[in-house]
């Protein structure tokens, strides 16, 4: 074993670290992905990544939690609103666009996780609840009178996120591009339709 | 060399050869599956299917075909259509949803393609043929006075298609759902909005 300070480059922390093996699993697949692989790119070795993270689960896991979590915290200030449904769900549309284009490498890996694995399975537990949740205010704001009734609630949410969470397979960041003006464009086309 | 009466298993033409293949593609990637595994699911050798079809590339290349067949032929049908530009791109957006539908794993495969092998990168010229389609109709009606002009026509038609394209993410076919209600749900949300 060398010792603790010889391990890892300089300029590798468990962030930057993190942010490389995004990159590599999204690119080759988390399966397709071996610590080996990512060592070789991060011209690191094995036991340098170990020092940081004691296995390549635990990669995914931050990972996914990172996209879960901005995407929960957007739920939470949505619940803690006053106002109709519709509102809550335009406030959690307008926020998810805002977390996809912030975590956009982290959000990617999360939307295509199969569950193979244990925190794989965890991660699609914790998307079903986002996608409950999303159903819950679609189906109060129907019942306000404000969402069109005739379209399943559920079929309207998964419409409606299917629009949002397409983002990761064409939206690429600009200089000078503002999120919010794509959130604004989801959400006229969600709420109100592409027609004149 | 065995005698070609011999080769395959009856109930193996092409057609069903495709299909368990495209399951396969679909399940574990089309990088992640070898010939090998082909011939391990279907119970027959890797000779007998080479009597079917050339190569695991030629598979891939009769499936992804297929759905971009599919799609284009509704967009022919489209462009011989006399009319308005948004009544073509929604008969154009409610074609395409009866082919996601009827063809959900060829589209899957194709919507996953990502452009390593000369098959892919064609298939990828394709796709984005039929996007610049799809934004021409979008720009063509604004111009028409009949789309939003607040939102830029090649976001719309992202938007558009995203939401489309999301039903391999999530539909599943069930006995007695008609896949006309599901495109009249897409076009009432894509075209009006979810709001009542």
């Amino acid at each position: 074993m060398s010792t603790p300070a010889r391990r890892g480059r300089p300029g590798y922390d468990l962030e930057s670290l993190l942010q490389v093996a995004v990159k590599l699993f999204n690119e080759r697949g988390y399966d397709g992905t071996s610590m080996e692989d990512l060592s070789r790119k991060l011209g690191i070795t094995k036991s340098a990544i170990y020092h940081h993270v004691p296995s390549k689960e635990e990669l995914l896991r931050l990972a996914v939690d990172r996209a879960l979590n901005g995407l929960f915290a957007v739920a939470l200030e949505t619940e803690s609103f006053e106002g109709r449904a519709i509102e809550k769900l335009e406030h959690l549309v307008r926020g998810s666009v805002l977390v996809l284009i912030e975590q956009l490498p982290f959000v990617t890996l999360l939307l295509r996780v199969r569950g193979n694995t244990k925190i794989e399975r965890a991660a699609l537990a914790r998307r079903r609840e986002f996608d409950r949740l999303v159903t819950d205010l679609v189906k109060q704001a129907e019942t306000e009178g404000d969402v069109r009734p005739d379209i399943d609630p559920a079929v309207t949410a998964r419409l409606l996120y299917g629009m949002v969470n397409s983002l990761i397979e064409w939206y690429r960041p600009r200089r000078g591009s503002a999120g919010t003006e794509l959130a604004d464009a989801v959400c006229k086309i969600a709420f109100d339709g592409l027609r004149a």
